[in-house]
């Protein structure tokens, strides 16, 4: 079975999984430390980052984009209308923007300031950069987070979906994203109704179960986290 | 006529104008520089990066992966054997990893800081962050340029391009990347004879030429960087 190297608080790997589950892919899943940088895991992924795919072939199929397009290429292709990129070139480029805009523009602003600070320096040891979070990380981090999420309301609410009138891997990477923040209680819904009222819609969707059923060690989820009414 | 928005000293720019060299295609350049943050371009594309193009239908593609990705959807795919994508899934996604790699990563960890603090401050007023390089930033940018160039030599030493017997976007986006560096006098060439071989190969491509007359103001390159045998 092939084997996804992933992490609970990656937001590239929670968007991963949630492709797979999209599209009935099983794989076997690894947790990963990344800053422990294992030899044998920089051997198969020289950049060291997650989440990493491990086909049966022993292909490593390294980083989200490139599993999600991989993905798309052997299996979403056949979907029809439940494949996760579009069929016309400038839909595919708006997903791909979207997908790139959360999964980096969103991690570097937002996702991993605060994943830092507040999750894994919990669990690095002192040696590699754990200890207390950095108070002027976390305010940096929070005050782009309302930034972001005006932008994603005004995308929740001038189109069906993000990218436009069907699901797509737009979708499931800003949800991938939004999860992580909602996990640890940085959301405030209340101000932004649209786009609660998107992620409601994804987070009801089977393939979202596993990443609402994840918890991390020591640190347990606002108590919202895995309500679909909430 | 399509329009490139673009910089000189942006590596993702340097791709994009070769890959459309490579496959014919014709845009107008127009130079922006988005550190002045123009209402206008970031209407266009709101993540305010390079490059960009706005296509005669005027779809705004945004970033280096996106437009590659079109690019060969809608050209490339044409190309046969000069095709810069491959057709098998799986050299698709190692073209991918090294594109990532020197566009992300190594942009990261060497391109940033150096054309940051060497060339971006010359241009920028003092109020949008212009001013002296900050010798930390420099000092970090040449250690990692080491492992890089190590990194490159062991890709070029053991296959005919970067990533396989064909050329594709990885040589391309790591010619770009370093011809930048190489513009900076910043590469040590004697001690990478394998990554030399190849970027003499990339460079004297028809495709490589606009780029090597490339001159930044009040910036002369270095004496060798248009030279096809340096």
């Amino acid at each position: 079975m092939p084997i996804l190297y992933h992490h609970k608080a990656s937001t590239a790997s929670r968007f991963i999984r949630v492709c797979f589950g999209e599209v009935d892919f099983e794989a076997e899943l690894v947790e990963e430390n990344v800053w422990e940088k294992r030899p044998e895991f920089l051997k198969i992924n020289p950049a060291g980052t997650l989440p990493v795919c491990m086909t049966d072939n022993n292909h490593a199929l390294c980083g989200p984009h490139i599993i999600a397009e991989w993905l798309d290429e052997s299996f979403g292709v056949f979907k029809r209308d439940r494949r996760l990129l579009a069929e016309d070139p400038f839909r595919r480029a708006e997903i791909r923007r979207l997908m790139e805009w959360f999964l980096i523009k969103f991690e570097h602003d937002v996702a991993r300031p605060l994943v830092r600070e507040r999750v894994l320096k919990l669990m690095m040891p002192a040696d590699k950069g754990g200890g207390a979070p950095d108070p002027k990380m976390l305010r940096a981090g929070r005050a782009n987070i309302r930034q972001h999420m005006k932008y994603l309301s005004w995308l929740a609410g001038s189109r069906a979906w993000l990218a436009g009138d069907r699901l797509s891997y737009a979708d499931l990477a800003a949800a991938a994203a939004i999860s992580m923040m909602d996990y640890l209680g940085e959301i405030d819904w209340n101000a932004n109704p649209q786009a609660k009222d998107w992620y409601q819609r994804v987070k009801s969707r089977p393939s979202f179960r596993p990443i609402l059923a994840d918890r991390i060690r020591n640190l347990a989820p606002v108590s919202h986290y895995a309500d679909l009414d909430f």
